[in-house]
């Protein structure tokens, strides 16, 4: 039974729950989970994040929608699911987000795939895309060049969320498909920096 | 290339649909709407805010839920309310947030009500509290010295929404019943400014 991947020990620790409210099976982890089921949970229902920056995903090997868990209580999964549209009642893997503790993070976006086009670096919180005078409500391609940020489809945080980080893909987001893989449209209206 | 804020000072104008997509009928707002069905539309289903920041209310008369909706578009339900757990599939009335456009936001969140407590001085974003070392995951009273701000119920900008302006209740929130109509618990989790 594989319960954690080595990773080295960070300042990380994720508490969940079997049940809502933070009750039922208690399993504190400190590093990444692949598989939830494999740890004898059948899903997560509520949790807390004690340290650090995390992604939770739908499925095992972190696949399926994702989402940001900062440093706080989630009694239930409308607490850390994402928006309306998509019920995710599943949280079966989840890692660290080990570039969140970048003291700046910084990112360009692009008009156009591989990273062609108007560009726009961005190194602050934007819940609003087009208020900051981007054009169009999607995003071609990207590229981090430090840190962590969490791409939403809608403004103000709201929608499908994609965590781009600087550690992977050596930071370089060629086409939507890339963003993660649920994203079915290139769609993005809100950004900010994930951080410790 | 560098981009900057178009409109920064306002004015406000919004552009609601009876239809999901933006289609259906269509009505261009530049100040506050009270009831949209005495407009004869019986409900907004998308919306495009065009310039300023608003916020949305479930009921007639700014009442029930509320959630803020900065530049973007809005293609359905989903995009603009707030977490899984309140189906909210009405928005029945609108208005400018009207001191979004303070050059600098700040407040002052109190342990307990009536300004009481322990207290922290925030003026940034905050997608966790507990993060930036508040202990716990409620807040019993504040008070918006300039600006605005949307404060949420859960870590990352999930949840209930309490939109606090300066220019309400002369910017003072003695206890969670004052937050919002639809406020049941003094459960803060994260905070950010609301900005043109």
């Amino acid at each position: 039974m594989a319960l954690t991947n080595p990773m080295p020990m960070g300042p990380w620790k994720i508490t969940v729950y079997d049940q809502e409210y933070f009750q039922g099976r208690r399993m504190e982890f400190t590093a990444c989970c692949q598989n939830i089921m494999e740890c004898g949970m059948e899903n997560v229902r509520s949790l807390k994040v004690e340290c650090g920056a995390w992604v939770g995903y739908e499925h095992s090997s972190f696949c399926g929608q994702q989402f940001v868990l900062e440093k706080g209580d989630y009694p239930r999964f409308e607490a850390y699911s994402g928006s309306n549209s998509y019920r995710i009642e599943r949280m079966i893997s989840f890692r660290p987000i080990c570039c969140a503790h970048h003291k700046d993070s910084r990112m360009t976006i692009y008009e156009m795939e591989n990273m062609t086009g108007r560009q726009f670096e961005l190194c602050d919180d934007y819940p609003s895309l087009q208020a900051m005078g981007w054009m169009n409500k999607e995003v071609g391609s990207m590229r981090v060049q430090s840190g962590a940020f969490v791409c939403y489809q809608y403004p103000g945080y709201r929608g499908h969320q994609y965590i781009m980080e600087c550690d992977c893909h050596g930071g370089e987001f060629k086409c939507y498909r890339e963003f993660g893989s649920h994203a079915q449209t290139p769609q993005i209206q809100s950004i900010r920096r994930i951080q410790h």
